[in-house]
């Protein structure tokens, strides 16, 4: 069973994140095989599939609890996620606006710039 | 046109808050008359009334804001502001839920016990 | 397997907590069942009978990082907790004392006041 | 000469703090001398008769800190200190609205009604 | 007036910033143009220029939050503002070395070094 | 015997941090010879050297302090000091999972990619 949920976890994963983000998630394998076991097991096999907010709705609220505690490296790959499971480049940025009012402007202009560059490269590749 | 956006506030205030709520927070007027033009005008008449996220999807940023940063006296209020703009009693807890994983489980303990305060409260007022 | 990890955790939680402490805690059952699973399956089923640190220095872990975040309501429990695996009146003070450096005064002030209140209890208790 | 560095703490508390707050704080001695010694002589002692920044100045700087991250207990006492080194009402409130854009509104607005606690106290005193 | 609002903050945003760091600021209005609207017509706009605290006073308050919330990038260019509306480079070392009793040595550690960056390109600036 | 403190100060950061981490905490020295002595004479020379708690246990308390803060450029520093106090690379892994149940995964996902740069430095050092 416990297999069960880390294997629920690997399906989310891979429905929520891009191939190259996942792979950069992947590394922390080898770092702690036993904390990736608990972040793909209690955070994708636990939290994400759980009924009651949708995979958009949970990463409306993930985007503004990064926001609001300055973790600007999760902040990448979760709006990389955001614009896989649904929310729009106009949402995502509706979120650091609100997010202005509730966790100061520094840590909103300091998303809004790691959103900027996610929505350049994504334009880029879809040029392509 | 300020006074445009000031009226657009306390509209968007009116849609949002009980009664009571709104009682307490108009007593910023008499601290900061100031303070209180900016909330209103600012807060409630330029972020929320934005498009691109409802007032739903902005209480989903605003809860996870709030729980992140431990503000917990203004949880409350937005909690009663979240029930009347049409997230549910579920879909509260389960942002709380989602914000264990990213802002810790202390934070989500004090907001489900803030939340569950609310909930027996409104389920008295609807037992009446 | 996910109901000896339930079990396991509600065995660590009796071996931490005092009797009153863990009355409290369980509230949470009511309010959430599923978050109540969560916190007792992967708080002390996964998290705390993890091999590597013993109890007592988890709870200085634990300590530290309510004490930087601010978690006074959360930081009573633990220390409460702290006294249970073998931490001193001493060593918790100078938790404290050491976290002024690192999280600021302010906290650490706030912190020693939460710690004082629980040693004049204790004290109470011991002297009936 | 640490002797000293304490002695110049207390002139500094003594200074800063009315004889009602400051009675407060030194409950901390009874607490944990030690750290008393340290919030004397390091805070009191070493801060705040440095050069380069007057009293007000310096609480400028502690207040701000104080409702960024909100320690609103001792935000309590340090609006009590500010009043007494020369700043005045009008400069407190705006040390908060200031605050509301970089630190968020939740804060601000729990800031400002610490401080009507405080400007209503003062009044009564005044009028008495 | 709501245009007034924005060139008054424009104004403000001339008189507080040197032009290399304003014109990394500006690069927000290609990213969103409506949030840099609110940052210059609130922000500079509606902040900065309020009475009660003059701009060096208030960049003293936006020091101090910055640091206390570990705002980094954001308080290279408000030091660079700090030097431009008054403040000295001890003065701003002060407001850091205060923050330490506040916030903790590590954000003070950390501002202190994007401080004497800063300060380091100002004295090669002048030496040319 | 302010002197002494100094001294002390700089007896246990030799103990405590690799020559490299020495020489680059040294360059405060310059930036501000107060804030240095600050440093050494408060934090190194008061703080890690009392009773209570061994400077394990005391970076115990650090480490956690500063994941849960995010100061993960401290964090580096007080890793590596830590490996020459006596903790394991286990150990500090441990402290790490610990921390993503109380300040949140992303704080811990980031910790754990600091600490294994450490790691493959240090095996790398141990391989030559």
């Amino acid at each position: 069973m416990e297999k069960n949920r880390f294997e629920l976890g690997i399906e989310t994963l891979e429905k929520m994140f891009p191939a190259e983000a996942l792979e950069g998630m992947k590394k922390m394998k080898e770092i702690s095989p036993d904390f990736w076991e608990m972040i793909v097991g209690f955070g994708y096999g636990e939290l994400y599939p759980r009924e009651g907010l949708n995979l958009a709705e949970r990463e409306l609220v993930t985007l503004s609890s990064l926001i609001t505690q300055g973790a600007f490296e999760q902040l990448d790959v979760h709006i990389r996620a955001s614009l896989r499971v649904g929310l729009t480049e106009q949402q995502i940025k509706e979120v650091i606006i609100q997010c202005s009012g509730y966790a100061g402007f520094p840590k909103a202009v300091q998303a809004m710039k790691v959103a900027s560059v996610i929505f350049a490269d994504e334009a880029e590749k879809a040029n392509k």
